[in-house]
């Protein structure tokens, strides 16, 4: 029989700051470049393309930055979000191991992705902005923005993947219902998505050709800008509200992770769960090990070179110090959409080249098998990009099966798989 | 901006009894009746088809009813549910009525049925019972039913009405990610069914002939019960969980509701949020309305007649004394499967007839208008059942505007629709 074990907080002990790592980072991470003049890029440089108090947050190295009260007043819609023991995964799996997972799927949108998505309507709309634009790949960021938008009466452009758009029709039904626009990338709505589809006119797409499109509309029409769902420093930011309410609820369980582990697309929901534990190891030395699961077939933080990178396919964002295969990198097409980023991001690549984070790349197989285990034994099917999560739980779970160790393993539980179901029918 | 009140109990005041709304009704049900001798049926007689503990449910006039603890136990997978005062739908409304909601959604299959899924399941398991059988409309009951199940190692086989089968893909993924059998209905794997498939090859379903196909396969295999989502008294108790905890809540926001609303299919939900806050009408006269909001195109309660009927297709089942259309009644393809059923049961029918719950019928058009308004005001994508409720509630809120009148509405949004986006990819 099934127990359960959820650890809930109420409204008033959500975090009232958002925990920024950089503060206590030993190494700095490089700055990013002017693509043009390869100088170190300034912050007034990127306000052409990003609300002011999001470019002095992606600058700032302030330890702890202020959530407005506007903020956490749409954080209560889903927020705080339960801890969970997974006791019953744990038994299917006959660990001594205690599974921990911090369920971000029961959000309106089914993913971590509305803690930050609220955060940048907000300041665009303090700033006065009217439109946003935005690339989308599994859907998760795109229907999160677009509901964020609709909070704030921003008009939303999403461009998403196209191969995407044709898997997940849902999920284009959802943006449009919120009340987004939403195009298949590459379009011919911007000079790059018409460069694309003149030399090839059946282009299925890649994250980094949205963003390109997405950058350029906003950089070319007025009151726009653009928004981004992972890998800059902002959203990684925001997205500490994550870890920090799994603090406060691993002491309501009198636990301490052993190791925190999250799926690995660009970084948003990896660094969310993990940096408020690992400024403890930065400040501290408690040991705890930062595992990033990633798709073999998108493997930056494991098989990736770290050099300046473009954020986009065609070269218009500023170059970013990180782990990357390369900005025209065209990964498979795996389900976990999500995860199809070449690059790690900033932050999270000079954490890793200093030895704070760990990474694992899992084959597409061994991921749904996981998924479905963890639906079958906790509730809830998982999104295909979580599965990566709930897969490289379950290896660290059997090792300390078989070493027979009794440690305490977090995970992010990202989203739910209920728009993805065509995957799981696929791996079924 | 929108502002978000959000009304949560913490675990520990999960109510522990559920309410049986027969121990103070003015007028008993009239029984139900044995469909081959037409005497009142016996509980003994029910045995066959349900686990002995709910037949005694079924039955009894006891007010209040412990809940099991291990059920208890699992309703913190997902409960307390949260009560929400709609701020930006009223606002949207330009309303004096103050509305509030009762978010079902949460729960990992995104409805209110497993809350007697887990029941059922808890008693079949009590008892010894290795398998069971049932029927789904629109998946939302299967889906709970197969996770339920798998939580206690039952194996489950679920009928599911066939047009549902291929407009719904995604929902028998559900089920068998869950680990649920599903088959389309009518299948060759009972007699009924293939009676009904020898007269026509290509019949769609109905959900009465599927509860038809599952009572049959019950009966006929040893160590087999039948569970129902709706419709009987047994299930109608264990959602009383949702109102026993609304009531909670709405003390916590320091009001008390004018009008209740929920959908209404076979009774479930709607009893489930109703039926705590009618024992104060029925006890000591507190002037609250409950109105159950049908689809125009299965008006039971509107335009139905009070009789004895089947509540399946071939005649199975006791006759229940229940507004109904006739147990072949077949009504359109609406996209709100889950409300397409041709009868109101019996304690929802009494009340009705003894003056204590309107109804209404509206039209498809309308509901999934109120749908889209509530997805971009409260951030929840409803499912096409609830949008019903939701539309009724619209109806009652700009009455109270019309009225100038600040009236209190409770409804509940008794699932999300993020599996039924095709519904809504139509209505756009």
């Amino acid at each position: 029989m099934k127990t359960t074990k959820k650890f809930q907080l109420s409204e008033s002990e959500i975090p009232q700051r958002w925990y920024n790592i950089v503060a206590d980072m030993p190494n700095r991470p490089k700055p990013l470049l002017n693509p043009q003049t390869r100088e170190p890029l300034q912050p007034h440089e990127m306000e052409g393309l990003f609300a002011k108090d999001l470019v002095e947050q992606e600058f700032s190295a302030e330890r702890w930055i202020d959530i407005p009260e506007e903020v956490i007043n749409l954080y209560k819609i889903y927020r705080p979000t339960p801890l969970v023991r997974a006791t019953a995964l744990e038994k299917a799996l006959d660990t001594p191991a205690k599974i921990f997972f911090k369920n971000e799927s029961v959000s309106p949108v089914g993913s971590h992705k509305l803690n930050t998505a609220l955060a940048q309507a907000y300041y665009n709309n303090k700033q006065g902005i009217k439109k946003l634009t935005t690339e989308t790949g599994a859907g998760q960021w795109g229907s999160a923005m677009s509901i964020a938008c609709q909070y704030f009466g921003i008009d939303l452009v999403v461009f998403m993947v196209k191969r995407s758009f044709e898997q997940k029709p849902y999920r284009k039904i959802v943006i449009n219902s919120y009340g987004g626009q939403v195009h298949p990338s590459p379009t011919n709505l911007t000079e790059y998505g018409r460069k694309v589809l003149a030399q090839d006119p059946d282009c299925g797409g890649s994250l980094g050709m949205a963003i390109s499109e997405a950058v350029e509309m906003a950089v070319t029409t007025p009151n726009t800008r653009y928004t981004l769902g992972s890998v800059l420093n902002h959203v990684l930011l925001h997205q500490t509200i994550i870890g920090l309410e799994a603090e406060k609820q691993m002491a309501m369980a009198g636990e301490y992770p052993d190791k925190v582990i999250a799926c690995f697309g660009g970084g948003s929901n990896f660094s969310g769960i993990s940096f408020p534990f690992l400024r403890h190891r930065l400040t501290d030395g408690t040991p705890t090990e930062f595992i990033a699961a990633e798709p073999a077939a998108c493997p930056k933080l494991t098989r990736g070179k770290l050099e300046y990178d473009f954020g986009d396919t065609a070269g218009m964002t500023p170059l970013i110090p990180m782990y990357t295969l390369g900005h025209d990198f065209q990964p498979e097409q795996i389900h976990a959409a999500g995860l199809r980023y070449h690059g790690g991001g900033q932050l999270v690549s000079q954490l890793k080249a200093d030895g704070y984070i760990n990474s694992c790349a899992i084959e597409q197989e061994e991921t749904f098998k996981a998924g479905l285990l963890f639906a079958k034994t906790e509730g809830i099917i998982p999104a295909p990009e979580s599965t990566h999560a709930i897969a490289a739980t379950i290896r660290e779970a059997l090792k300390a099966k078989e070493n027979g160790k009794s440690e305490v393993i977090l995970f992010n539980l990202s989203g739910h798989g209920l728009l993805d179901m065509g995957a799981y029918e696929n791996y079924l």
